[in-house]
């Protein structure tokens, strides 16, 4: 393949972007990806892939890396191709309020090679309406054309690393555009790869659906917390009462130590901060509350975490607690608003003698983050944030006839 | 069938006891049932089913009543039997607070007349707790027997008007005892007759399942009605946007006027009254939370019925509103805790002129309310408060060029 052949450009070949890339790819389109990381470029044209928890994607980069799918960190090589997928992150600053600074860039950046005719595409999550003012805007300042001149459509990315490839592949993904024709023309590229495809009224129905889904995830959470809370209180085991309480009509999610990640935790703010900016601060309550209940989660583990101190015939402030885990899922190194990360801080801040041990880090990424290794064998108290487990290691002594 | 040989005494032949007994007769078992409805025992007998509206029920009545089925007004009646399962109603005070009046008595009147051996099974929706506490004490007291010589167990109904008898043949229910034995004969005879039947670890369990539920659902319609608020506000089609929300892991309910009904909108306030009374008020913010949505959502349906009436060229005070439906549910003629009941009420404290026309309720019926009905094609503006649907009656004038 050459740049004048590159049919689809993908701009951000990230966690999302690159899964999309190959997935078009292996469809027969000829794909020119985009990224600013040089090293990740050169190890997808040499068929090697930079994602290895994602199942499926090496086959897909030995077989298409380098070939139909072309990787370059210089956004001038994609000149040629005629439709634009952007798929670059979206942060939320510490209020939560979303920062644009790298999307505007790719975008302004994209405005200037884009041509007549031309589609661009936004995967990105964004605030329902981003697409239609922010990105319309951009995109026509930048280019000088105006809509209609390019199209311009939304299909958000529902990929989970891990499962991204059957995600592209079987789920049901959602395409609008910002007006019919940009719609049509949108679905029409986008079925030559997606199966299970569905195109809706607009940009911003697509935005809204995508972030809907984020708070049915976050509130139902924030239920199962509240509910586990409740049944600890009762003396009911609550992983036992749910079980049968779920049937086709009721779907109790489970109890955690609150949500992290770049999705969940973020998309409610999305529409909580777009509430509150039009003074209506009682049509968020819910969302809010749910995003409360759920980062407070930390405070009320390491309240529990005290208590089963208590049991260990040591003075508190020496009893070793070990976290074994700090990434903000199981088995995804990733940090971003890990809420196990936040619980071993609290402890400390307590004073608490709080270690790591989180198979998937190595001591010295765990001691950059200010943080202590522990061998559990040697901890006096373990933790699981992901199975919501006590455990007291072998030999260990807590008091006499008291488990943890 | 005679006095002497029934088996099985059902207390309550209301909405969720007479399917049941009704379910039982049909599987062979003797039943005896108790109400203190003469009327409703007369036509049991004569094989008449008292609730139409309840699919199938007329086909076992007419076989079964006066025959298996044997309904009686006198709790000795039933003295024979060797079960008895306890299906009265609990109400809630004003404040929300379980209101056991009823269900004292029956049990006081049930532990007259209890033996040594006899099972009692609970159906009723409970705060969990109940029955090991005060169920296990009334019987005590009552009978002067104590728990060992007769069994105590739970077993919530999950009856909904209209599927009850599918929902006992085919959904799963759950059984569990004050103690393993109670637990165990419980699952013995209930087995002859509930197909899918889960014996869980203790009575508590089975009454914090069936409250569990109840609050899935009332968080998740509260999170429909505040999507729903966003929605509008954000100008997107909110039950667009929820189609192609909804997939195998996602299930946004349907916004609504708020909840209705003697289960969904109390079973929340068992846990919250619980949690308050020993200090945890945080312990059950997403449940209080969630109940303020539900609840004020009368007052975003009239502030959005308010604001259609200036579409209308009439000063507003003689706008004729018609509200098409008082009830809490369509088609089922119950009104406890009812929204659209309260609607109506609400529009008429504003000085509105609201009006009624719902098809299950004669004239009569709807003044004694203290409401005023109105055929659909005199009102000025139709509100459907089931399909959430505005409409101006053909040749009534809005102003020119705009639509309800």
């Amino acid at each position: 393949m050459s740049e004048e052949t590159a049919e689809i450009a993908v701009i951000g070949l990230g966690n999302a972007g690159l899964p999309l890339a190959a997935v078009a790819a292996a469809s027969g389109i000829k794909v020119m990806g985009v990224d600013i990381d040089v090293k990740r470029c050169r190890l997808i044209n040499q068929g090697v892939n930079p994602i290895p928890e994602e199942e499926g994607l090496e086959e897909l980069i030995r077989l298409h890396g380098g070939e139909g799918l072309m990787a370059t960190p210089r956004l001038e090589d994609a000149k040629f191709c005629h439709t634009f997928i952007v798929i670059v992150p979206l942060f939320v600053d510490p209020s939560f309020n979303p920062d644009f600074t790298i999307m505007e860039n790719a975008v302004r950046s994209l405005g200037k090679i884009l041509k007549k005719g031309d589609l661009v595409v936004l995967e990105t999550t964004f605030p329902p309406g981003t697409t239609d003012t922010k990105i319309k805007a951009w995109l026509e300042e930048a280019s000088g054309l105006k809509l209609g001149d390019f199209f311009l459509a939304y299909s958000p990315e529902r990929i989970m690393t891990g499962y991204s490839l059957s995600r592209l592949r079987e789920f049901p993904k959602v395409i609008g555009g910002t007006n019919e024709e940009s719609g049509l023309r949108a679905y029409q590229i986008y079925k030559k790869f997606i199966p299970n495809l569905h195109l809706v009224s607009s940009a911003k129905v697509a935005e809204m659906i995508k972030v809907m889904e984020g708070c049915y995830r976050d509130v139902n959470i924030a239920l199962a917390n509240e509910l586990f809370k409740i049944a600890e209180e009762l003396g009911v085991d609550f992983f036992e009462a749910r079980e049968y309480a779920n049937h086709q009509y009721c779907h109790i999610h489970l109890p955690s130590t609150g949500v992290g990640g770049h999705c969940i935790p973020v998309y409610p703010w999305f529409l909580i901060k777009e509430m509150e900016r039009i003074e209506l601060f009682g049509h968020c309550n819910l969302l809010r509350g749910s995003r409360q209940v759920n980062d407070e989660m930390i405070h009320y583990w390491a309240e529990k975490i005290l208590l089963r101190c208590m049991k260990i015939e040591k003075p508190l402030a020496e009893v070793k607690i070990c976290i074994m885990g700090i990434t903000f899922r199981a088995g995804v190194k990733e940090f971003y608003h890990s809420r196990n990360l936040a619980l071993v801080r609290l402890l400390m801040e307590k004073g608490l003698n709080a270690y790591v041990y989180d198979p998937l880090l190595s001591k010295d990424e765990v001691e950059r983050m200010g943080l202590r290794c522990i061998e559990p064998e040697k901890a006096d108290l373990l933790f699981d944030p992901f199975l919501l487990r006590f455990e007291i290691p072998d030999g260990k002594a807590a008091f006499k006839g008291q488990t943890p």
